[in-house]
């Protein structure tokens, strides 16, 4: 079990303690992540002069909306991954097959190999 | 351009004015999970005893992990897709090398075929 980290953070210009068993790295991502749509938001017009349970709503609803779009994201990737998964399993089917179909093939050639061999044998005795 | 669609919904028992492009559907849903999220840390102990800023900090960095999470969801399945993309280009690399074989023997079998079918004539023929 990792070591359980307590770090301090800015959030917003508050420093925060948070504790927990994401490493330090990941913590600080989380916590940049925040500030940078802090800083977004402020940048929309009128926002500053929202009520501050208003701007946390916003906030919300910001980081929210990252989540369902990386959510929806994930699924795409993971139906392409499946849909990649039967068709490697029938490209394996028709190569199995192929290659079955190949070994059969070379066994007739070499049988006719032999064949031809034999009659030309056959042959240069009667001349 | 889809049309912009103005919804009241609940977030965190106060009603919420959202405008955007995003179907009334899809605004619920992100109303739902963030309420979903404000009920879980509610039923954490000594949550409801802390001010107001803190509790929306714990809901940002809680909305923010989720997104991490599902972000880092969404790689692992692209990566899988990308590397799923390799399997089948040398796959599909190896059918076509054994599918050229298979006609290059299929060739071979008829000459050999035509060279016995020969070879029978001539020796019925001096017998």
């Amino acid at each position: 079990m990792p070591a359980k980290n307590t770090i301090k953070v800015l959030i917003g210009g508050k420093i925060i303690t948070l504790s927990g068993y994401e490493s330090e790295a990941y913590l600080q991502r989380v916590a940049t992540y925040i500030n940078h749509k802090l800083t977004q938001l402020s940048d929309i017009p009128g926002y500053n002069r929202q009520p501050v349970d208003i701007k946390n709503t916003l906030l919300s609803l910001n980081l929210a909306d990252d989540y369902f779009k990386a959510k929806h994201q994930a699924e795409i990737f993971e139906e392409e991954s499946q849909s990649k998964d039967k068709e490697l399993y029938d490209l394996k089917h028709d190569l199995i097959h192929v290659q079955i179909e190949l070994e059969k093939l070379t066994q007739e050639r070499a049988d006719l190999k032999a064949k031809v061999a034999q009659l030309e044998a056959e042959l240069a005795n009667l001349r």
